[in-house]
């Protein structure tokens, strides 16, 4: 890292990549970058040039040196890579699409990430990731993949367990989507929050929070029991907790939990949705189309604002204040996907977990906050369970254990409505699951 | 213990009664009972009287000279008894009933056990199981406390974590019952079979079964796919589980997975009897009627053959043989609920389990097998922290606590019909949950 | 196993085989031998053939139809065998006389398991039972492995670890010498005795004693606290444990705990026999001979009495009565050594561990009799600490790993003196350590 | 703490407090302290005298508004106080020297934290602590008490299982003394250093260690297999470690790890001093007795270069860091001694253990760098047993658990050594233990 540092983002034709390019122009006096390699894959072409573009004019007007390169060759520009970031999209919002509607044509819900679709989306995504880390291993072995694809958990789960590549950190922007929705709801500066935070990704709960130091937690848990300032993140809207729900609960969480603990209102609200074609992904793909045109104005320099009505804020921050954390050691408090190591005693020692961690140039390292309460740790462990059998899945191609996977989801009623899900799912998604449609030895 | 041992049973009137003294009789030789004492509430008396006569009757016609007592006065009754057992219902088949139809009003599954059902019938139980267990401290020490009570898993938790009372053991038929099954699916003798049962009460899976010593899981697996085989314990009827689902969770499952795995399945079928008034509880309201007309013929001296339409069949069996062990050390392997201490690695050290045993003299001592497979491990984690929430429930009395246990359970989709059901069964079941209703200091 | 049971007994011409096949006549009618295999290598010949034909007329005398061969095969001996025993003793008694003497030359106790002696003793036997292990998955992968070579715990944990084979049981006559020993001392029958076992090979703890399934430990306690009642076992005599100590320590000691608890005054008797010549090995060398002597006369066709004066009595019994309860699906409780899972919390989940089992034809169940006191736990997990590092330097022939198994062992003072009688131990069993003086990759 | 902070220091008539009271003055920009309250008992009345009134010139000298109080009324000082630090003798460093040389009088190290002499100072000490914590629960519940006083892990064991009082940090300059012995055998400035320590107070071993956090562990793993760097903190001096035991470990030990793995070498240097009347204890008298004359000087207004000689070196640094860190919610890392809640995953989960931590406002939180090498858990194993039989002897005050304590300890040959050890001390401190010598009920 002797003459700056050399970023490779992979699915670097994301609409999302202006926010990292912003978080890389603003931290540039302490991450200095060289090179900044987006890389898409042929599908995906268009996008990268109108979106390397823009990354382009963004550095020239900041008078910076870093250099861009727009490729569709994964491995030239993994060569001597310091940082490697995953942010793509297997089938595109296409993809997301079946993957939320297909489950509720079900009538179950599909939930990206923790449900019936981001198993589908774990299935698309972990081949790939490893065929990544493989590259990885041989070309830049001393790189750190941060990898901000969902299902973020099934995705770092899929590596520690088969690849036995130890440098990955899964990002997710739920934990400081809660930090900031605190903050709001406190009033106060964001930078005097810290919230202790322990689960799975999606499933993050924060056991205690601090302002400057000393313990809110009862203040802001009695705050969310005032039903008004229940969902303090903007792309899934709650009606609010039952407040001796919460107080009992007595812990923060996040806004995937509505999927659990709502289960019956959330399906309403999607059901709702899905017969109106304004599931999540129908709204996105729609306002994507609308990036997309503001960036190929030449004159546009800056991220634009529109962007962060598109969902995943903070994830630049996130992202960009990870990598220099790592890069300077600078051993502050950040919660990452990693391996557990007794972190949460109630996990398995080896499994990924997400969890506030000191970031040090060796990388993340889980801070002992105790163990999760007791009435939450069924649910998390639940999901944990989806996750092994799902990246199992994901891994073998095995239909029988995808199956598996989604029977023992939470979300899913039984196995014969999961395999009525499943059967649809694969057969939609057929083109970008291989290991399921090829003879494959694994 | 040297003059022949002595036997209380509480809730003695209780219809299942004839069973047990069968098995008395017939386990005689190697296990001498000098004094049964059936007790009994004042509200349980004319039961009491009838039941009690009946086993006297049964035992004077085998000759043995066991002497039975009936009573209403508990404490004179535990005075030195060498086994406890317990098997009443408070607030009878008429609680049972609104355990069920409540929930079902709802459109959620009431199960008697590991749902807002059970978490009622805990709510009742637990604080006079307490209470009987400071009893047994005061005037028979040395005594085992054999538990039939469901729930059966929230009652053993809630003794061993409250009460430190260590001679406790939990018993259910659902092994038993599932033993008889695969004897009968693979055309063996009972005795022949042997099961590694591991998980929570009617949470329970064998984790291998062997004829003679050999595992047979493969072939039993592949019976249990073919879905006319799938359900073969009596009182809850599946419609077989998905063969790849099966095959892929590659474990034994029990009647009561089928209202997680089913969940949509069983609750069509319970809205469908709780429509036509044929619940469980309604049901076994008619079938006790008729024992009770049955019971009180004066020529009758034998166990009523129409007692195994009752449900519960084999805990005659089950108890006795379990009484019998510990009597007489026998260091047989009998299925109970005892403290976990490690045999399940994936359950806390210090829970309730449901396993595999040794039975000695100085208890049950699980026996490993192994930690249970991921992908059970969530559901199983789950439901233990719904048995835990729920017996703090129940010993404190707090509504919060309550509906938090009530959230959690799988079978509740949301906070809010949480609520709901909680509310009506509270005020449903008032006269019967003192600990809400009354100011307690706990 | 239809046609009767193949045996094959690795090191068959050791003194203990005719104990072995007078085990095997007892059990005739309930293990049913068709063929024992007594398999030895070159150096072996003689002594094989003496031991075979003593086999040989004991069985023709007692008019059982099994055959005996006698073979330097060893291969050939495993075709389809249905258990293979393991007693031999790579370099012999002259290798045991240096693992004794080389240590006190150095003023250190030798210990052959648990010290510097065992240490090599390991390094020797570890390469041979890995081989063993390999022939037995490509000739009768079916077979259980019993293992009686010494010291048992390292070589089954180094089995366990660096195999992936399950089926093995490493077996010691030290429980069923306390049993004995405690038979005598509370005047009762052996059968009567029961005694929960926990802890490592020769570092084993008895939790509690049963006499009918009573736990008389607290009485036990008390007679051990009397000195003249501390050592009931031959072949290693102490002078008693101070009284506050045992009481204090409340669990019941193995012999070879006088080497932990007792390190100086072992070291004073040790040094007193190294200088005298009569090390156990020079001792066991004298009745060896004597044995052999014995064993050649023709007329001789029953185990000599003599051989109970060699040490290791009950071998016999404990092996068959290990095997037969394999073979026979007996689920009684019998101590062996076998892979933790969790019976004691405080060793490691995948480490071998001495522990009560129920004896299946599946093999071996740890019982749970909850975890160590803490008391012992830190003396036991660094003999585990030692057997580890120490099945690693066997497999891996490094140098440094087994300098660090050597200076951790308990017994060793310093790495200088460890490293010291290292140096000259590797030099002495240098024939038998190829994995040291070749180039081996592993 | 709004208008500035109040410290008590229990024991304040010691020669550290200069130290101490440097640090403050050095930090008071970050750390305001209000009031410093120097506490002693009568014995040490003219200790505090003296000390306390260099400590008021040195705070005039730095022209700050700290009042500083000296009082032999311990609750008076307590009462709203926000940091408690405890660095008293019990029976001073005559103690200390009875600690020492009756244990090699019996050819045994002494060791004042885990060894005899250790045991003799938690018998004395733990008491007392358990004593102070109780005021402080009553006087200052919200106060952290600081723990300098040995043995700092068997103190923090036993306040955190037998108080329930979590505010406890237990502190030691071994640590920092690794750090800083690293900084000058790398030749860079310590604040470039950061080890991940793991283990127990004096037992602890370094798993990595970073330079800008880049892993040199390699590199300072090889420098320490030169014996010539082994040994870099000044009190204990070794010959330095085999190269090839110190290359196997991997890890960096502590200077007290000689004791253990060089016992043979520093019991001969110890006896030598135990003949010459040069054991620590006795030099330490000497440099005390000369502090204190200089301490006299009333033209003396800064700590004493002296000083420095005295061991314990960076102490002050260590202590006013640490109470800086929580007062000021740093979030930096440092080693102190608290609950292990996993962090370690071979030590139990409720024990203290000495462990790199994030120290925020709430305390410190253990950071996870994963398990103890395999090879070192037994030691450190051995060592917990012994702080927590030990905690529980001086709780008790039994004489068998105190026996027992003894015996396991690695540094005593056998449980009849022990005994005389014991016997011989306990005469000895006899009127410091009460526990042992009156009639008390725990």
């Amino acid at each position: 890292m002797t003459q700056g540092i050399k970023i490779v983002t992979i699915g670097g034709g994301s609409s999302y990549t202006p926010e990292l390019v912003e978080g890389f122009i603003k931290r540039y006096h302490e991450l200095p970058v060289r090179e900044l390699w987006l890389v898409d894959i042929e599908a995906g072409k268009e996008k990268l040039e109108i979106v390397g573009n823009l990354a382009k004019r963004m550095i020239e007007k900041a008078g910076l040196p870093t250099k861009v390169h727009l490729t569709l060759d994964r491995r030239a520009a993994l060569k001597d890579a310091d940082f490697v970031t995953t942010q793509f999209r297997v089938g595109l919002l296409d993809a997301r699409a079946k993957d939320e509607r297909i489950p509720l044509s079900h009538g179950v819900l599909g939930q990206e990430t923790n449900g019936p679709g981001g198993l589908f989306k774990g299935l698309r995504t972990i081949p790939i990731i490893l065929d990544i880390v493989k590259d990885i291993k041989e070309l830049c072995p001393d790189a750190w993949l941060i990898n901000f694809t969902n299902p973020a958990g099934m995705v770092t789960e899929a590596v520690l367990r088969y690849t036995g590549h130890k440098k990955i950190v899964g990002l997710c922007n739920v934990p400081i989507g809660i930090e900031m929705g605190v903050a709001k709801l406190l009033d106060v500066d964001h930078s005097r929050i810290r919230i202790d935070f322990a689960g799975l990704n999606h499933m993050v709960y924060g056991l205690d929070v601090y302002v400057d130091g000393v313990s809110v937690k009862d203040k802001v848990i009695d705050l969310l029991s005032n039903p008004e300032n229940s969902s303090f993140v903007k792309n899934i809207e709650g009606q609010g907790w039952e407040p001796e729900f919460i107080r009992a609960l007595n812990v923060l969480t996040c806004p995937y939990h509505l999927y659990y603990y709502k289960k019956d209102e959330m399906l309403q609200k999607e059901l709702k949705n899905f017969k109106e074609g304004t599931t999540r992904a129908e709204v996105v793909q729609k306002l994507e189309e609308e990036l997309f045109e503001l960036y190929k104005d030449p004159n546009l320099a800056i991220k634009p604002p529109q962007l962060e009505q598109r969902g995943g804020a903070y994830y630049s921050d996130a992202a960009v204040r990870l990598i220099s954390s790592i890069y300077n050691d600078k051993r502050d408090i950040q919660p990452v996907n990693t391996i557990n190591n007794g972190a949460i005693a109630s996990i398995p020692y080896d499994s990924a977990v997400e969890v506030s961690c000191v970031i040090t140039k060796e990388g993340p390292k889980p801070i002992i906050n105790g163990d999760l309460p007791v009435a939450v740790r069924g649910l998390v462990q639940q999901i944990k369970s989806f996750e092994r059998v799902g990246a199992e899945a994901a891994v073998t191609g095995n239909y029988d254990t995808a199956l598996l996977a989604m029977t023992i989801n939470p979300l899913v009623p039984s196995d014969k409505v999961g395999k009525a899900i499943l059967d649809e799912m694969l057969e939609a998604h057929k083109e970008h699951l291989p290991n399921f449609f090829e003879k494959v030895e694994v």
